[in-house]
This record gives C-alpha cells, sequence and structure tokens, in this order.
C-alpha cells in the first residue's frame, strides 16, 4: 500500500522546482546554524546538533527520522558520540527545494 | 552516576592497544564486507548496509545504537533512504582496536 506521505512529497518528483542561488540565499538568510555545501555538484543543507552524550543523540536521530517519515522526504542523519549532522537535499532534482528549507526549520524546532 | 559499560570500555582509555597493519589485516579477513580506510591519518572499519526503506534503516541505526551502549563504545552511523553505513575506531587511540572489530562483528550479526 502507497502511503499519503510518500505520495505527498512534491519534491521527490524529477520536475519539481530546484531553487535559484538568490533563492537559496534568502532562504538561508531565515536559517541560523544551517550551511549550504556544494557535493559532487549538488547542493546540500547541513547543521550540526550537540548532545550530551550518544542516548541523547540517538533520540534527536529518531525524532528526525519521524519527522521524514511523515512528510516523505528523507535527509542524511549521521549519529556520533554527542553529536547529530542533518543533510536536507532532493535526490530527485539533485538540489535543493523549498521543502527542505521547511524541514530544515521543522528539524531545528523539534 | 557512572555506567558499568563506560568503564568497561578498554579501548576507551588513551593507553590502550592499537593493532598494527598485519593484526588488522588478519583481523579483517575474518570480517567480510567490512573495509578499513584511512580518514586523517586514522585507521576506520567500514560497513554499508542495504534495507528496502527508511524505517527499517533506523531500525538497524538503533539496533547498532543500543549495542554501542552496551559495550560503552560508540561508531558513527550514517542512517539514509535504505541504507546505513556503520564506522567503528577507537577516539582515544587514534586506531583500530580489537574491540573495534569484536563489535563489527556483532554488528553484523545484528
Amino acid at each position: 500500500m502507497i502511503k499519503l506521505s510518500e505520495v505527498d512529497c512534491e519534491a521527490c518528483k524529477v520536475d519539481a522546482k530546484k531553487l535559484s542561488d538568490n533563492e537559496i540565499a534568502n532562504q538561508l538568510s531565515q536559517l541560523p546554524d544551517w550551511s549550504v555545501y556544494e557535493e559532487s555538484n549538488i547542493n546540500k543543507l547541513r547543521k550540526e546538533f550537540k548532545f550530551k552524550n550518544f542516548v541523547e543523540a540517538l533520540a534527536f536521530t529518531n525524532k528526525v527520522g519521524a519527522l521524514a517519515e511523515e512528510h516523505g522526504h528523507h535527509p542524511d542523519i549521521l549519529t556520533e558520540w554527542g553529536k547529530v549532522t542533518v543533510t536536507w537535499w532532493s535526490h530527485k532534482i539533485k538540489g535543493l527545494h523549498q521543502l527542505d528549507f521547511v524541514l530544515a526549520l521543522k528539524t531545528s524546532e523539534l
């Protein structure tokens, strides 16, 4: 059975609108501590979150995972002792979609 | 309160024994699909595990996290849609300890 969240992911379509450099700069100015970097010619949105131990880091990883499932759009989540690095981008359009910035903001609010 | 598992982590001591290149090669021959790579002059032990979706990947991440907590020794765990990359090494000795290979084997058995 296809889940609604999977159908709902506009950013997961190959013809979804990729943000321009100007739009990215504008969005980024509203997201403290997130940064955009380029990897294999793909812009990605990244932030590190610090925690006091591994258990708290993993708990945050699970919260980000639940957010991702809810929206049918999934980041890379690197879990280390005391640190979680979350990286959002849209695989299908090989770049950043509006949804990546929305979910980055929601990630910071978790 | 200090947890027993934290006290128990022999590999977490600065004077723990780092494995030699010969010992690493010998250990690695017993661990199918794991590979050793060097990053910032530190040998690390890595394997990718594939899953059919994000939820199954995240479930595996949590199993690896529980294993890590049990032994008071923690890998980097990169969770992506359908894939988890686990990297073991011993921070304090900036290299690989016998425990990293033991926990890599336990990771594969999860």
